[in-house]
This record gives C-alpha cells, sequence and structure tokens, in this order.
C-alpha cells in the first residue's frame, strides 16, 4: 500500500517564513487561503480534498494537505523554488509550515509548473466533475469530455501552442485519466495526458476530481470556473436527453 | 473569424476619472460591482461571462471584459456620452480603465438603452436560462418562452406601450434569439427582436444565456431575478411532466 | 381587474418614526430586514416577492411592497395599531415609509394576527413551495400537502387548540388554496381555511407559495425554514418513487 | 408518549459560566457556535434540528435544544464533567444556559464520549442523508449504506482499532439505525451499531439524519462534510443509474 513514487520531503535549515508574509492581498500567499475559501464555499474543496498552487517566477506555493480549505492561512503554506529540485524523489522546501505535510497533490501541480509552464494549478473534487467522469465511464469507459456550441466554451484558451480563445463552434476536450489509489502516483498520467493533449487546461481525473491550470491565477480559476459550469450543465442535458456535442451552422 | 461588425474603440484624450469616484453606494461605479458581485455569487456571470451597465441620463457606465465578476471595483468601469457617438462602427469613451477591454456586450447593452430607453441592462450565463433554451430547441426549435399562471410573472411590467404589470393569469414571453460566434454579430438580432416585441423586457439567446432590462436598476435587477427563478421552476416543471402554460380559469 | 376586496389605506397625521427606530437588534423594525436579507439568500423572496410581519401586543409591523427583500432597512417597514382599525375597507397606519406602498400580503399577515392570534407571519414564494403545489394539482387538484415519519415533523407545533409539537409518527397536514389575480383577495379563502383546519400554522398557496406563522419569530421562522426543508425532499422522493405517507410502526 | 431512558437533567448549585467565557476562537464554547452556523447555511441544521457537542478531556460542551443554530452563542452551551455523572438517568451540569432545555440529542452525543472516545460529535438532518436512507429503505429495508473507488472516500479513517486511513478501492460503510419517536430512544440502537461496527465514524438514523464523530473537531467535521459529499453523489449516480459499489481493478 505504499506508493511507488513516494518522495523524500526536505525542509532546509532555515525556515524562511518571510516568503509567506505580505501586506499585499495579491501575494501568493494571501491568494491561496483566499481562493481555498472561495472554493470551499463552491463545494469543490469538501472535507479537506482539493486544494491550489500558484507559481511566481521561481517559487512555487503550496497548499497543505488535511487543512480544512474555508480556515486556510498564509502560515499554513509551503514554498519551494523550482529550479533546485535535485531529483524527482526528493521535494527541497524553502518554508514549511510546522506541523503540516504537504499535499499529495504537490507532483500533480508541479508538473503543471514544469510541463506547462503553469502560473496556477487548481484541484478540485467537484461533484459534477466527477459525475460526469462516472457518466462517461458508464458510456463505454470513454475518456474524453467533449462539449460544443454553449457560449461559455469560450472562456477557454486554444491551447499553449495557439493563440486566442476557443470559439462557440469549436469542441472544448478534456482528457480523463483514471484514478489511481495513492494521489502522487497520478502524476505519471497526468504529464501523459499533457503530452497526448499539449493544448489542453484541464484534466478529469476518473471517480475523483479533476486539475486545471492557467498561464495565471485569474486564468486558472475563470477556467476552473467555466469548466465546473459546463460539467453542472452537461449533467442536466444528460438528465434531459440533450446531447453534448451538436452540429449547429454558424449563421453569421 | 473576426467580427462582421467590430467597432472602433477610442478614449477621448482626457480620462475622466471622477466620473467614476463617487462615495455614494447608489453611483453607477459603485453600483455595477456590487451588482456583479452578487449575481456571481447566484452563479450568473461565472468566469467572468455576462455583465451589466447602467444608463444615467445621457451618460453609460459598463463593466468590462474578462474581469472576475465578484472583484470587480469601480476604476473597472467604462463610461461614455450616448449623445457623442459619431456612428455605429466607432465608440467613443470619456473614461476608459487602464489595461482592460470593453465587453462585447457593450453594444448590446447599447441597443437597450438607444432602442429602449432602459436605464439598466443585465446580461447572465445563467444555467438556467441555457437549459431552457435547449429544452424549447428539442421541441422544434422553439423561438419563444411561454408561462403563466404562477404567481412570480406579476414581477414583470406589461412593456413600453402598456402601463402596470402583469396578471396571475397573463402569458409571459420572452422570445429567443440564436446565438452568433461573436458577441457583438448578436446586435442587429436583438435589435429585431426588441422591434418585433416592443413589450419585451428581455431577450433569451440560444445555449448562450439571457438579456434582461428596465427602466432603473431595481427594475432590470428584480425582472431578471425574477425570471431566473422562473426557468428554474419551468425546469423543474419539465421533469416532473407539468406544462408551462395553463387555461386555469379565475376564480375571483 | 380591480381587486374586489380593496382597501383605503391612511396615514395619520403625524409619522412616528420613533416607532421603527431602535438599537436593539430584536426591535421588528430591525428584525424584518434582516429576516428578509435571509430569506432572499434562501431562495423564498425572490424579485421582492414574498414578506415577513411581526406583531408586538398591539403593534404590527410590515415590510412594504416592492423593496429589494436583501437590501430593506428599518426605514422601509410600516407600523399599524392592530387594535385601532375602523373596519376592513380601511387601514390606518402609525407609520408609513415615504414614497413607499404597503404589501398586497398585508391583509393576509393581518388575519394571522387576528385569527390566530400569532406573533409573526412570513409569506415565501419558494419554488419548492410551488412545485409541491403543481404536484398535488396534477395529482387530482389534491387541496392537502401530507407527510409523515420524517424527523422534521418534529419541529411543528400541534397547533393553537393543542399543547406540544407533532410526533416522528404524526402526519403533517399543509392545506392548499387556489390562487387569485390579486393577492389580497387570497385573504377570504386563508381565513377560510384557518377555520376549517384551526391547528394548522401553515397554509399554500397554489402556483404561488406559502404563508407560516407562529406564536413569536423563533416559531414562524423555525416552522417555516422546516416546511421548505420537507418541500425539497418530497420533491425528491417523488422523483424517486417514495411516497410521502406511510405506515411505520413505532419500535419503541 | 413518554420517552422510556428520560433522563432527569440536574444543574449544580454554581452555575459556572467562566466555563464557556474565553478570547480563545478555538475554546468549545466559541466553536459551537461557529459550527453551527456554518451548519445552518449547509442546510444541515434548518429549523433548530440537528447539532454539535465538543469534548475537552473530562469536559463536555453541548448546544442546547431550539436554538436556531445560525444565531448561537457561547451563552447557550451546556458544560458537563463526563467522570462526574452518577447514573444513567441522571445528568449533572457544570453549567446550564438559563431559560434553554439541553439537547434531546445529548445521550447519543455521550455515547460517542464515552463508548469512542470521541473528540467531537455531529449530528445533522441534512436532506441527502435522509435521502440516503429512503432509497435504501425501498430497497428491500437495507441497513447499511456501502461505497467505494470515489475518491472522497479517503477522507475517512479505518477506524479506532485501525491505523490510517480507507484507501480508494476500500469501501466506506455506514450503517443505519430505525428513528424512534424519542431521540433519546435511539441511544441504545446507535450504541448497539457502535458495538456491531466498532470502526465507524458515523451512523445514518433512517428518516432522521446522521450522527458523525471523531477523534478532533476537524477530523468530526471533515469526515461529516465528505459524508455529506459522498451522500449528494450517491443520490445523483442512483438518478443516472450508477451503482454505488464496483469491482475497479488497481492499475497502479
Amino acid at each position: 500500500m505504499t506508493a511507488q513514487n513516494s518522495t523524500q520531503e526536505v525542509q532546509e535549515s532555515e525556515n524562511n517564513d518571510h516568503l509567506i508574509t505580505s501586506q499585499d492581498p495579491q501575494h501568493p500567499a494571501n491568494l491561496i487561503p483566499e481562493l481555498c475559501s472561495k472554493f470551499w464555499h463552491l463545494g469543490w474543496v469538501t472535507g479537506t480534498g482539493g486544494g491550489a498552487s500558484i507559481r511566481n517566477d521561481n517559487l512555487v506555493y503550496l497548499a497543505p494537505s488535511g487543512v480544512q480549505k474555508e480556515l486556510m492561512k498564509p502560515e499554513h503554506i509551503y514554498v519551494l523554488d523550482i529550479t533546485a529540485q535535485p531529483n524527482p524523489k526528493q521535494r527541497i522546501y524553502l518554508r514549511s509550515p510546522p506541523n503540516l505535510k504537504p499535499s499529495q497533490c504537490t507532483p500533480l501541480f508541479m508538473a503543471a509548473f514544469t510541463k506547462r509552464n503553469a502560473g496556477c494549478c487548481i484541484h478540485t473534487h467537484s461533484q459534477w466533475a466527477v459525475l460526469i467522469t462516472l457518466l462517461l465511464e458508464s458510456a463505454q469507459n470513454t475518456t474524453m469530455f467533449e462539449i460544443n456550441n454553449i457560449e461559455q466554451i469560450k472562456a477557454f484558451g486554444k491551447g499553449y501552442t495557439k493563440a486566442g480563445n476557443l470559439g462557440y463552434h469549436d469542441t472544448l476536450r478534456i482528457p480523463v485519466i483514471e484514478n489511481t489509489p495513492h494521489e502522487e502516483d497520478l502524476t505519471e498520467y497526468l504529464e501523459e495526458a499533457m503530452e497526448k493533449y499539449p493544448d489542453t487546461y484541464a484534466v478529469l481525473v476518473r471517480r475523483h476530481g479533476v486539475y486545471v491550470w492557467g498561464e495565471s491565477v485569474h486564468k486558472a480559476k475563470t477556467q476552473c470556473e467555466s469548466l465546473d459550469y459546463l460539467f453542472q450543465i452537461a449533467l442536466e442535458m444528460n438528465k434531459l436527453g440533450i446531447p453534448w456535442l451538436t452540429n449547429v451552422k454558424p449563421i453569421a
């Protein structure tokens, strides 16, 4: 039952509390608690599930494991230097909160930063995300959520290799990976999906939730919101017998 | 993929920040952020979708594009003089926020102000609005939402050409227009619907959302709320097999 | 289209603002706005629909017509002396807010105070209340909502003629009256239901909402909450094919 | 109609208000009101139903009966010494709020403290909990809620006799007991379930709600949240025809 990819977590000798101390509400150590509280009220990070991480140049700020998301504080935040990680089996923190453990989402957040140069990555246990993966599973274990001709699709960027946002008639595609018993073991499957679908900003995890990232906190957060909106609407469409994909002809 | 009706946006040489600076909570530059935050919590303006605009005599105050609606501030607001717009292809702003773009809803809000003399116009991506348009689409592409004999209908004015509000037995009719790839291209269809249905205070946009207006912020906002209530109840009625239109005889 | 029971509304020569001015948060003029804001967030008083009224000895405090419920203030409150009303066709106010109109719910609230000696009466447009009346209508126009063997039923008093609360195995019965085009015309049907069912604390209005009252604000508010909870659960039970009435045998 | 296990409630001669007076937000007399308000907003303790209790060494802090949960204050809290209770028929309080009654949940909370050494016990009337018991009832009166292969299951401890948390492939099992007319009469059935299922952290009560406990407030609260999440998702799975138990093979 031990994770295959288990990582050694190391705290540097000095605990740099100045890295999480700022009066600026836009500082990642202040923003992560604010985001997590907002996500808790949206039902995305129930019971300490899910999390959020922000990268600012070389510094990565991470929500810890096991903290009630609506009660998170700046002093709970981990900080590491993304350029100073010796190998995948060891993680060196510039700043660690006392008495807490790093989130098991850490390697997945790191994948978004290293593979996609993301500025922010969000992980939710949104019920609608989970239900969409269940619907796809019961439809021959499908591994792609696809929807088009819904205005909210335009909230998504076309991807890292393309400029601009999706159009109304474009199809938004979110790959689904299977869940693993240990969250950190998801990393290789997430990275695989990132390579196979280089333009996606999100990956669904079967019976688990969703990872969403973006160039900035603004992008990651608004794409995560838009995606949850689409999951909710897609679930209702399913109940009403309305297909997610249509061939609406442009009228203008 | 370029919008047919794309408009040149011009900022006057002076940036009149005094137009959005006021201690009065009822000032449009304060009201729009308050409304947008409220709408975000109602799920109407998820992921920067949707928006709101207020007209005060000749001045029009507009929410910008791409701002998280629950975080909007007075300094994000655009202002223009409705009487000083040279032609439909050019829009001159008295005040523009730095580093932001005007909302693509702008020409649609302007239609409500110029064609209907509205004091406020709201655009939401409400899921219930979208689902109602999908239900109507799957019922032979119907272009009119109709409901009667629900008390909440009385919250609607009879229209610009008639005094008073709808009665309980009256039928509320909201026309549906088809979506276009570019939001500003919706303008001509919205204006067409306004001319065809001069008494409507709202237009649904297929697979997109709804535009609602009124003589005042109060009217636009309460009609928008009442309409969303009716969309929600209509969706449940559909699931329960209860028709939206009935011939209940007056008992008093 | 004029209401049959339309009432002349009279303001006494002096406008007694001291009646709605208090530092005590429990004062009715402070409590009604707080309740209305809470009810707005519960979706009970959308778009200025619904309302609330409190009686303190002889004084009755009433929310006005047409005010956004989450924005209500003490200065919006009407006050009248219940012992100083000359006849049903005329209502004399000790204190009226300027520029507002009395709520059309006023005679219905008065019925709860005069016929039932209630201390508080609440009217909501709760969607769940409306949907329950629609379900009953589609089941042969039934005029009684009945449910038993749900713990929450115990939140209800047995009634004015009986001590204590309903037991778990008791059946909660809420009569349904038909809606009328003019809200004040509902009064005679509400009073009729009060006489026919002397122990009920609530009456559903078909396709409209519900009136709930109680000896105190606490009782009216908690009964209104419990009833809405039961409406929601009853709607889900209906979708799942589970009957509202069962013959569960006591096991203790 | 009198409860079989009715208990004599005794207040010690001195009323120790210092036991509920603290500036520390983590003090149980401050935490219980904060939790109850949060639970009210989640719809778990509607209409004064449900409650929460915290044990700190020998002292037990209890929410009272009949208080609106979103308005609870430290002065409403009961305190007793768990080691100074003479017999099950008598309960001696170190501190009682004036004009209130102890909650009927008290003996059930005490069972979690004495039988399970819990640090916190929460009782909700969550609609989703009730609906799950109704679904199980309509499926041959089943007395066990079982679900597996949903990530959120990992939020649950394996139990008092086992270290660590449930794994993703483990099955979460929550026993269901039948409701009784008097809440305190539930105690013996709750204790029975605790003995039969020594590792459970929760017991569902048919047509009533759920009791959830944990070593700490953090554990009880996050398990209660996770359970409600699972009830909601299980209800949706039922509507979509997706089974709660599957034989997904580990892929890593």
